[in-house]
């Protein structure tokens, strides 16, 4: 039988490992130059700080690992929960509350710990944990691996990095205008040009909520304003009045039809549109800082768009909400978000603790660099010089070369085993050709060496210092 | 109630996080520079991948993962087997056959996923699986963390790094000598002078085995002569008596009683007391091309030192086996170990592929270098300029300033929120004080910015440029 892996799950070859190593690099290093510290958290937690945190739907993707030991219990029969009955062919949203209950006491007596679900969870239990030895405003940055019991799909996996970068202990917007900057940054030094880092606020939202008199139908309205580029205005105003917008709020809203123009327009739009709701007024104030900070600043390579459609995460964003869209072009989702979020630590007991903060998506970000062809500058690993291993009486002296080579950083092996035959010496040259080798020694003789320029295809002598100042 | 973190786990905190990545550093750095390539693999495998690989104390301790969705079945009450109420009091080697069959169905009901255990097997799983896009003799490297559900104690974690380099597909002493090569140079790199590179060969342990006419009491034997320091010669004799050794065979081992001397002497004595034992000799000479190697060689920082009582992973290594100690005055266990092993893809049908390779303990080197006082060159993980933020009219300028230093590769960054009162002012102060700031920008006026530096006590003014080429 044929070994392999568990579904939504990958093994990475070296150029696959050389690639992501990359784009992590250039992450950490524009983390760490925007003053973020890295933490990191273990890969399970209590299944109490992890459960209940992301609704029920994410309750069911978190995996759930098994006690050790005797994790059943004292007799030889276990009698399922009714509450299990029920969700075999139902939704967890059937269960009444004691239902839950009971199905929840089942679990933990099988299961304690689970694998970390996202970062954002076990930063706020750290944060709130180590409250006493953090110097706040706490910028930290994670960059690990989660896990969820998704259907595994195109760039969606079961194990996956997330690189996060938050603030918490602050409710500047001067932040909110670095982590603007910190997308041009990243995604300049990847060479991803023409991204759109697409900006909104909470606030505004909620405003024009406000404004249309219907707070509970906001997702709705966000919804199908959303399609407007697709249904045109017509489509949209249908769908809204389906949903039980009336014909009235939708008039009072009428500019975001035409929400075109440059950030500056559309913010003077808004500021008209929502003049009657403190909030929205609050929210346009908001995003006109970080807009006119961001215009005198300039960004390198990506471009601030104001989308008031932007609601991702809407139940618990509370200010800021960002999200980062591929060069045009390249058919992917969004490859960054992030946002605002008054209470990340309440959950575990720290009131008022505000946090910010943005993600980039690895696996996104690595397809889409991967179409554009942005990964020549990567340099894969393997050996710059590679000494054929013909002649059994010079291994000393290549390994003395060698060693001179690694001294000066540059990647050399020879090869393991002695050629006892053409065949074998063949052998060696087709793993240099496979490896991709730059150059090869065959022999070395009295301090000078044979060297074979594999992509010229010509040879030269020279001894080990020469081959070095050639090389660095 | 306080958020915790389940037993056996750590979270890190940024200088935890730093020290670490800087030994990890120095770890891959040097196996790419010995031509070694990096794979990953995911974090959890088919239990039937890792299930029976480390015998039955090692399937104890591995993590097994629940199944997602309705992991029970179709009735709503489960009959245990007879083998788990047999095991609740006693262990699993008690269970006959059929029901660690029985017992192994029931888990796979309930769990067919399980965290990695160690990076061995899900190797030997990767090179089996992809043997056809391998290149061989593949010489790769992985550090990655692995789960065991062992007892936590000092230094031992339920959760820990493993950093591991392995060449599969060669059987050339030459590897066996640049894993010694690999040692001293990672160690020295780490400033860790001193430690001790054993090494010991299988083979010579059967050959000791052969001359005492007892292959079954080897590792009696081994444990016993590894006490000479602590019992004496004497003591020694007694407890091999005692495991029924003969006092013939004793007799002819008796030089491993004064083994002293350098290397070369050590080869001399097991030479002569090997003779009549063709694979012991075999042993001494694959133990001596290493050792002259080396002399050739020379090490930076570590002494090689060939240790007969060596045994470490006796049921599998046969051939080289390595192991190395902390530099003396450190009490500490292993830092390091290894070994060759004939048939490593064997387990999952691909058969006679030799593999060697090494492993550096993560954690334990993380521990004897905070010991000896060894970080002192890492740097931590802050900004080296902290803009104070005491006057909002300033802001802009301040991040324009920044945004410079960024450019250039200078950390530094904004305290986030404007000081309102005096109050707050010294609140940034505390802050910049906490996090070890070297250089706090108070003012920007006209380009000039007014620096204090903060170690040295005294305040200057200067330009961005002026900043930048100060500090770089």
């Amino acid at each position: 039988m044929k070994p392999s892996i568990p579904k939504g799950t990958r093994d990475f070859s070296s150029s696959e490992v050389a690639k992501r190593n990359y784009i992590f690099n250039i992450i950490r290093h524009s983390f760490e130059n925007f003053g973020f510290q890295p933490i990191e958290t273990p890969s399970f937690e209590k299944s109490s700080t992890l459960m209940g945190k992301y609704g029920e739907e994410g309750d069911r993707l978190i995996f759930k690992i098994l006690n050790s030991g005797n994790f059943l219990f004292e007799k030889n029969t276990i009698e399922l929960p009714d509450s299990y009955e029920k969700i075999k062919h139902n939704s967890l949203d059937d269960l009444e509350t004691s239902e839950k209950i009971e199905l929840n006491k089942f679990t933990n007596r099988i299961s304690t710990k689970a694998l970390r679900y996202d970062l954002t969870v076990p930063f706020a239990r750290y944060v709130v944990q180590h409250q006493n030895d953090i110097t706040f405003p706490f910028k930290r940055y994670q960059i690990q691996p989660v896990w969820r019991a998704d259907k595994p799909q195109k760039g969606r996996f079961r194990e996956f990095y997330q690189c996060d970068a938050d603030v918490v202990g602050s409710k500047s917007l001067v932040q909110e205008v670095e982590f603007v900057q910190l997308y041009d940054t990243v995604f300049s030094k990847l060479g991803l040009v023409g991204t759109t880092i697409k900006i909104n606020n909470r606030k505004i939202l909620s405003g024009i909520a406000e404004v249309i008199g219907a707070s509970d139908k906001l997702i709705d309205f966000t919804v199908a304003l959303d399609k407007l580029d697709k249904i045109g205005k017509e489509g949209v105003v249908k769908e809204m009045l389906e949903k039980g917008i009336s014909e009235a709020a939708i008039e009072k809203v009428d500019p975001l039809f035409n929400f075109s123009g440059t950030n500056q327009d559309k913010l003077v739009s808004l500021e008209e549109m929502l003049k009657d709701s403190e909030e929205g007024i609050q929210g346009v104030n908001d995003l006109r800082t970080v807009v006119n900070m961001i215009e005198e600043l300039g960004l390198t390579s990506a471009t601030l768009e104001l989308d008031v459609t932007l609601a991702r995460g809407l139940n618990y964003y509370t200010g800021a909400i960002y999200e980062v869209a591929a060069p045009k072009g390249v058919k992917m989702g969004s490859i960054g978000g992030g946002g605002r979020y008054d209470d990340l630590t309440g959950i575990f007991g720290l009131k008022d603790v505000s946090g910010v903060g943005i993600s980039f998506g690895l696996d996104r970000i690595y397809l889409v660099m991967e179409e554009l062809n942005l990964f020549e500058a990567v340099e894969l690993p393997k050996p710059k010089v590679l000494f054929m291993n013909f002649d059994e009486s010079q291994s000393l002296s290549k390994i003395k070369a060698i060693k001179e080579l690694r001294n000066n950083n540059i990647k050399s092996e020879l090869y393991p085993d002695v050629a006892g035959s053409i065949k074998q010496q063949k052998k060696q040259w087709k793993y240099a050709t496979n490896r991709e080798i730059d150059f090869v020694v065959t022999d070395i003789e009295n301090g000078t060496l044979v060297v074979k320029n594999m992509k010229a295809g010509e040879q030269f002598n020279c001894t080990v210092n020469e081959l070095i100042n050639k090389l660095q």
